[in-house]
């Protein structure tokens, strides 16, 4: 019989928030990514069309970790009409050295959540201008939320701008976020707009066609855009990463599959043989990022199987620490 | 919040026994996958080679179905050393129209043990010879046992021949099944010998180099190879693929990659174009298997996501009509 600790969603919203250790976490995820034997597999996906459904599995090892987390993530985009969030699902963390189960993360992808909103903030870390102090969120979904909050982390922001197709929506989430994050957040009904004299972007959509276009992006703008996470999405215009004077990916093997560069390289806007940049390589500094205040630079997150595995080890420790969940002999 | 049920090992072996109604639901399975819309992604495959770890993850959604499940199936091979077995896992059972958890069966691989056992007796029921009473196994393992409980369920099994590397190991688990299948089961030193005569053969080993020769098959013979799920693993020679007169894949898209095919392609003893069958056609009538007493036919079993998801959805139902598991609102 071995022990299994079953970890609801509110008791690992309780465990593992939004703050400097999620992001430090994620941070050492990408850092061992560039710097460690990994084991990530490219993501297993289903597809559930007749109900707009999709599921992805991620999962990686890292060489040497006692634990490993294999995430299914399940996305239903016409839950919102019967009042259920598109999002749910569960993590598994399973023992490096013998594969048994050790815990089941029932988060219902707030866990997901933490660690794609901590991703944003380590690529604005690691990218944006040190005196980024002006935002612009493109979408007002969960993650609009979350990426202008994990942004507040780690860049001085007073001022951020809102924009999403639905107005309404956008001026509401707006409102919400001033009120809780204590510096002004607008809605904007252009795009544009919102960008221009933006220092920091970040795009968070499930768009399909860019909604955002290559001139639009100012010198010394910083965009992280992590809202395509499957062939078919798109948010930023190819030419955006060919402007850009950096670019970086959470995951090259990812990215040139799922991400903007995806669509960068089937128009031919980005040679094929270029050589990119993963957002490890800048954490661990074999590769460097922006060099000056005027560089353009955009960061290209898909959403990783390392993510996973650090946010879920992340939190059954602390269950562990403190004896939370349900322990269950099985 | 949502209803999650969680089913323990011993819960869902008390659930699901090894019988006619499990053949029976992994028999309808092959039956959806050739005659309805089924989505079966490529398994993902996550390898730890410093722990001789693996972890197979296998999903398929069968059109019209209310719920699907995921398996997370992890082999560790050095596990047996400090008691422990080697496959273990868990089965996710997620709504097809929400995407929401409905169950986690944490059964440690037994349902994997019993959905793969009833794949052989579905093979057997539909190529061996209806009359086959002479049983041969090679392997002394737990899907050796089960192999052996599920052909008496779908023949008339009066002796069975057991060999395995281990002769200590083949002789105690010859002896265990003789008093607990109700006929004599042999050990025997030589797979050769324990072939000869035999009307139906199971290979249920992890072996990478054939241990099974073309030559040694007879007319009117039944083999059942279901230990090769990965590109290393090999149980039979190749030149038994091209000898049969009958070829049967679980599903082609895996034995041509995983299966006792990959290796009959690779030697170039099975032409890449041939047309091949799969068990779904044999059930649906639309493919014929064996039509004479004297030909050889083979069945490639690489364990799919079709089975997962029919013996996951059978357990969760059963469990929901009983009230059983343990009801966890998240």
């Amino acid at each position: 019989m071995q022990e299994v600790t079953i970890l609801t969603e509110q008791v690992l919203r309780g465990l593992v928030p939004l703050d400097q250790n999620a992001v430090q976490c994620i941070e050492d995820a990408f850092h061992a990514l560039a710097t460690k034997r990994v084991v990530m597999p490219p993501i297993l996906r289903l597809d559930i069309p007749e109900h707009h459904g999709e599921v992805d599995v991620k999962t990686a090892y890292v060489s040497g970790l006692e634990s490993f987390a294999v995430k299914i993530g399940p996305g239903f985009f016409d839950n919102p009409r019967i009042g259920l969030p598109s999002t749910s699902g569960l993590m598994v963390v399973l023992s490096s050295t013998t594969g048994l189960v050790q815990a089941v993360l029932l988060d219902n992808g707030y866990l997901t959540d933490i660690r794609t909103a901590a991703a944003g903030a380590v690529a604005a870390k690691h990218l944006a201008r040190d005196d980024a102090s002006i935002a612009a969120i493109l979408g007002a979904g969960v993650q609009a939320k979350l990426q202008l909050q994990a942004l507040a982390l780690v860049r001085p922001i007073r001022e951020a701008r809102l924009w999403a197709r639905n107005i309404t929506k956008a001026a509401s989430v707006a409102a919400e976020l001033s009120s809780r994050l204590g510096f002004p957040v607008t809605a904007y009904d252009d795009p544009r707009v919102a960008i221009a004299g933006s220092d920091v972007i970040v795009t968070t959509t499930p768009a399909t066609q860019p909604i955002l276009l290559a001139e639009w992006l100012e010198p010394g703008q910083h965009l992280t855009a992590m809202g395509s996470d499957a062939e078919h999405k798109n948010e930023i215009a190819p030419g955006a990463i060919a402007r850009a004077d950096v670019y970086v990916a959470d995951s090259l093997a990812q990215t040139r599959k799922l991400g903007e560069l995806r669509c960068a390289l089937v128009d031919n806007v980005v040679p094929k043989g270029q050589r990119h940049v993963e957002l490890g390589q800048l954490i661990a500094r074999s590769e460097v990022g922006r060099t000056t205040k005027a560089q353009i630079t955009v960061a290209d997150l898909t959403g990783t199987g390392i993510q996973d595995t650090a946010i879920a080890t992340l939190a059954f420790h602390r269950a562990k620490a403190i004896g939370a969940g349900m322990a269950l002999w099985n």
